[in-house]
């Protein structure tokens, strides 16, 4: 079925085109990304370079090359492929093309194109390609590069590996060492600022051909293979190539590791490689996968959403984040905000909770790094970087963006006022404790991080003394246009909430791990001085209420009284298209309009708000937001799904899952790329099912359901582990079907509005409407 | 003598030019006024109108006529006189001009012109004219207009009123009633948003001439008499006129008030009136004149400030502000801001305290506007307007400035974060009870002022309990390119001062004046609890210190962690020259560049800083200031006076007493007119002298003196009175001689150095360096 113009859907497990399309090459580039969380391999053609935006993008390789952004770098691209005949360049915009079908395989992360050109001299050639990124070992890259011709030609066949990469913010590498290994090509570079070594080593096999001889071709940053040969018409000519990627901050002798692994790697075919990495997709698909009935373009969408989360996480590790654009290009630093367990960690948590473990793990082992940023901005405890690398050290810039009218730069205050990134850790910590039941976690590392989440609040916290409440001042909630505000109640209700779960864990620690507890407090000399600070804190903060008769919260201490408008309004008064609307000076700032979900984002976190609340505050903020963040439409659609707006959250749903797809956000604000795809969507996916239609919550220990579907919805299915526990929940119009898997170990509870029903291992339970 | 390009002096009593100049007409309009505290007068010529910036301000007609800004009226022009000699118009810039001379008589408030004319028909004519504005009679200007010809010549004489008058931002009144009232002419007018009425009625006498008729011509607002007449060579004949204005919140008919008092002053001569006016200003120098031997210069620009900062205050109300620019334009909205206590009042306190009285019982009579604030913004007690009309409500509009280069208006925050407006006023009413030792007045004004004023500081601090301190958080302090800061050592210390103020009253009004005290505390409902509250935050407010090492005082926290440039380098950065420097995105926003005086201004309140802290903050301050205000280098002469700068500090007084009298500051910024004389300057002039080079300090009611003079000044005498003794001072190079006056009723001590001498009421003391 078609989803959109040029963009297609069989199963609900592929996406692909049927023609090619230009100006859409940066979309697509990011779109058809193969991925295995250690690397991103862009959708790109196989003779494309640096001007079509080719990028094989690698985590933990930090450097900065402009003085000013510090971002992943791109590796030299070893799948470069160039194909001749008769002299003529095979490739996708010159010629004629037919049978052309380019995409992405979801189901096993495949990419692929195939597609009929015709030359000048009327000669045709078939091509087909395919490549992976290997979940088997994350370091490679196989490639099947194949082509018949229509009648005899000369074939000039040039394959190996092409330095010249895109580069967001300038050039990383102060060396490239052009190398022929054996019969592996390699080139071996050195990043301009910290010195990582990141080598790329290739080795290709030939099927359907013998070159008259192998020509190689070291020019500026390219090492390359030049295979010369006549070929006859309907001999299939393939070439298997692999590519093996390392740096040093993987091994200490990247380079040899990476010959190593492609030693290996090419004594398989490339189908052979194939098959074990598809293993491994349905292995993650058979844990992770939502099934919709009666809406394949959802279906698809959905897919394509949870295929990208997946693809973006550096699961393997528990040092690394998960970038914002994940590793679709550099932008946004390949570096984790609170998209990170806000938006991409739940899927995990409900599907692969060690996934989610890892992550967390990060935010402890960055806890230096935050830290040291509370430190030098006058606070204690932690205070975790707006935009978190690998150390966990600040890296937003203090001029994110510029005043594109005046050219000056915007001194915008993400890092240092939008403290609401340190317990929405807090938060996700909890959840995970929550839902995995891995207490363990938190003696061992969550006790350490909230304990210093919160002593990090209290120190920022101003007490008001005629007021008798603490109060959070000058802050950055998730609506960024609104810089510089007061008690913003999304901050103010997640710091309480912090603080209440350092006082649970406190308490619980000194029944259960008295040991542990004491060692602690004197590693991060923790006094109770402070646990009784923390407990009047968490008393005394004030959080907005629900106004008694609107029952609308208000954002932030004065937003009522700001000008009431609409988005669309403000689009009228811009000055220039390309205009930051928030801070300073931009069009937002003295208005209602929000970039994103602020108070309806913290609905979706806390489960304490009454529908009538949810519903005046959704009535009065939905149309006040401008969805400027790719955060926003799926708070909207949860919230929806649980006040009874069911195709209002649908079409936010389609709205959240398509940012990417149908490509409707900006690739450029206030000057500066912001491209590539939205992972923090992409995670949301998921919860917009799971946590809006199907509404599930964890109350006292039970799954609680409350379920809404679409009216195209014939029904969703879905798996989900809690506490080490597995279960499939099936929805429909009429009923919630819940099945326990046999390997479990507890009988559990689960709730549908006020009934409890109890579920064994191995039976299924029907609760009908 | 010359003081600059043609502006001179004979005796160091006037001002005067020798040659007209077009291009200085808003200025010279401005310097040359003539006013009483009541109305102003502008420096301009009979025959200009409108365009010529003719303005005769009234006070009390706070009005607004473009929906934005609420200012004072001009009245119509009662001086209007227009000559034509054989039809040809005799006037300033046609025809050729000798024997010119025009200036200001700063002795009597007299305002004179005296030229030659040549018309094009070869006659000359020579013109004097003499006005000013009645301290006998504040609503009356006399004038005298007198001429000759050269040759026999038809004269026309057209004189009376034109109420087509310069106004800043629209018309105000929606009504002109032209009358002619038995032989006197009258315009009354009505303002458009409150119906005030402000009526002028002008009278006349003419000697010399006798016209054939009187014509009277009403034209569109306007109403004239047109005389006509034969002049023979070498007769003189002399127009006196007399103007008398009312409006109707000085009485209720207006009208009918002004035609008496005018028919009253027509009753003397322009001579007799200019007598009884010479009397008056007689006495106020002799109360106020500080005499500087060996300096022409220095003494002509001193006496101009001091003149003007008189004819700036409404000296006859105890309902009436200083107006940021006086009476000489209507710039600054006629409204006070903290000038009138800071810079205008301390002249008065020490010459003519029931003038400070006046001004401080005007900020008790516009209480209730700063209740009214404090309440609208979240507080309590008393926030005084930043900018103060008749009612002390809020005059600043929210945005005052524009960004030149989008053409957006700005959102400042001088009205809502600029706090420090409140406890200077407590400042200034506590220093008003240290000189005149007036308790009644604290009693019975001040107390309740700075009750509230303390009650508002409470309930605006926060209070750290990380740091057991409290804390002031987003202000502006006197430096306004700085807003958003926290702790402004200036606000931080003024507020401690209160504070401990506000505990002194309650303590002695305990002791002193019980029934008062509890009267007062229930008609404010002020309790104990909140007396205790007060006690506690003295104690504990913040304030930042010296540094050990640098002996450094902190603008405000994060003040030494912003870009270290100067004025001249940031100057270069400007886009456009009319920007604005500050918030929120001028180019001095991230800067150490500070607009005025801040660290150096608490110096000037607060005799609590060694010698060693004022020098090190001077030398680093001072460099990185602009003097983006007129209030700024007063500030540094004084400093630098108390810290042996003496040259640097006659630098800074030159400076500071010549901002108008040489036109220095700019009279457009961020689009908005700031022209007009700058009469904290002019308070300011005082001060450099007392407060600076004569040291004066009061000390344990000991008259203090710490006198250095500049290498130019041989001597310098002043006038003081204290606790209702007067004094004279004469400090040299080499001696201070206090002398009591004969009526004095008490012993003083002076101090100097650690010498105190106690000198008796008639006695005189010598005090040998
Ligand atoms: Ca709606
Ligand atoms: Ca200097």
């Amino acid at each position: 079925m078609e989803l959109k113009n040029n963009l297609y859907t069989e199963t609900g497990w592929e996406i692909f085109e049927r023609e090619y399309e230009d100006e859409q090459m940066v979309t697509t580039g990011s779109n058809y990304l193969i991925g295995n969380g250690y690397l991103g391999y862009r959708g790109t053609f196989a003779d494309w370079t640096a001007n079509e935006y080719v990028a094989c993008i690698v985590t933990d390789t930090y450097d900065m090359a402009d003085g000013k952004w510090r971002e992943l770098c791109n590796a030299p691209n070893g799948l470069y492929t160039r194909l001749e005949v008769d002299g003529e360049r095979v490739t996708i915009n010159k010629g004629e093309i037919s049978n052309y079908r380019r995409g992405l395989n979801l189901r096993e992360g495949l990419y692929s194109e195939e597609f009929t050109w015709k030359g000048n001299k009327g000669n045709k050639v078939h091509i087909e390609t395919a490549r992976f990124a290997s979940y088997h070992n994350l370091h490679l890259i196989p490639f099947r590069y194949s082509f018949t011709v229509e009648k005899e030609a000369e074939i000039t066949l040039v394959t190996g590996i092409d330095g010249v990469v895109w580069s967001l913010n300038g050039e990383h590498f102060k060396k490239y060492d052009l190398k022929k290994i054996d019969k592996y090509l390699a080139i071996e570079t050195v990043t301009g600022e910290r010195g990582i070594q990141l080598d790329v080593v290739e080795g290709y096999r030939l099927d359907g051909a013998t070159p008259r001889f192998e020509k190689i071709i070291k020019e500026d940053r390219k090492i390359l293979r030049e295979l010369k040969f006549k070929l006859s018409p309907g001999t299939r000519v393939v070439l298997e190539k692999v590519i093996s990627i390392y740096s040093s901050n993987d091994i200490k002798n990247p380079l040899d590791q990476a010959q190593k692994d492609l030693e290996k790697a090419l004594q398989s075919t490339f189908t052979e490689l194939r098959e074990k990495n598809r293993a491994n997709w349905i292995n993650f698909w058979n844990r992770t996968d939502i099934k919709i009935k009666g809406d394949l373009k959802g279906q698809t969408a959905l897919r394509f959403n949870l295929y990208h989360n997946r693809i973006a996480t550096p699961a393997h590790s528990d040092r690394l984040p998960i970038g914002a654009r994940g590793l679709s290009c550099q932008a946004y630093q390949g570096a984790a905000f609170w998209d990170q367990e806000i938006f991409n960690m739940p899927m995990f948590l409900y599907t692969s909770p060690e996934t989610a473990c890892n992550i967390l793990k990060y935010r402890y082992h960055t806890l230096d790094g935050a830290r040291k940023k509370a430190r030098k901005l006058g606070y204690r405890g932690a205070f975790y970087a707006w935009v978190s690398g690998k150390t966990g050290e600040e890296l937003c810039p203090s001029y994110f963006f510029k005043d594109v009218i005046s050219g000056r730069k915007i001194h915008n205050h993400f890092n240092d006022w939008q403290i609401h990134i340190s317990p929405d850790i807090a938060y996700a910590i909890w959840h995970y404790f929550q839902v995995t039941g891995d207490w363990n976690f938190i003696v061992n590392y969550g006790a350490e991080m909230i304990f210093e989440i919160s002593r990090f609040l209290y120190s920022h916290a101003y007490f008001k003394k005629d007021k008798n409440r603490f109060e959070f001042i000058r802050l950055l909630g998730p609506d960024e246009y609104h810089e510089n505000v007061d008690n913003n109640a999304f901050t103010n209700y997640q710091a309480k909430y912090t603080l209440e779960r350092a006082l649970d864990i406190y308490n619980k620690m000194k029944d259960e791990n008295k040991k542990e507890l004491e060692y602690l407090m004197e590693k991060i000399e923790l006094t109770e001085k402070e646990i009784e600070d923390w407990k009047e804190m968490a008393e005394l903060i004030y959080l907005p209420q629900p106004d008694e008769e609107t029952l609308l919260i208000e954002q932030f201490d004065g937003y009522f009284d700001l000008e009431d408008t609409r988005p669309d309004e403000l689009e009228k008064r811009l000055l220039d298209p390309g205009e930051y609307w928030g801070w300073p000076n931009g069009v937002a700032v003295e208005t209602q309009v929000t970039k994103q979900a602020d108070v309806i984002q913290l609905f979706c976190l806390h489960n304490i708000f009454s529908k009538g609340v949810m519903k005046a505050n959704y009535d009065y903020y939905e149309p006040r937001t401008q969805h400027g963040s790719s955060l926003s439409p799926s708070a909207y659609s949860i919230i929806a799904s649980q006040i009874g707006y069911v195709e209002e959250a649908y079409s936010y749903f389609i709205k959240s899952c398509t940012i990417d797809l149908y490509n409707t956000n900006k690739a450029v604000s206030g000057g500066t790329f912001i491209g590539g795809i939205h992972t923090a969507a992409c995670g949301a996916a998921w919860q917009m099912v799971v946590f809006g239609f199907a509404g599930l919550k964890i109350d006292n220990d039970n799954l609680s359901f409350n379920p809404v579907l679409p009216s195209k919805w014939d029904e969703i299915n879905f798996p989900l582990q809690y506490k080490n526990n597995r279960f499939n929940v099936v929805i429909t119009k009429s009923q919630l079907k819940v099945k326990s898997s046999e390997e479990n170990k507890e009988t559990q509870k689960i709730r549908y509005k006020d009934d409890l029903t109890e579920i064994r291992p191995g039976d299924e339970v029907i609760i009908p409407f």
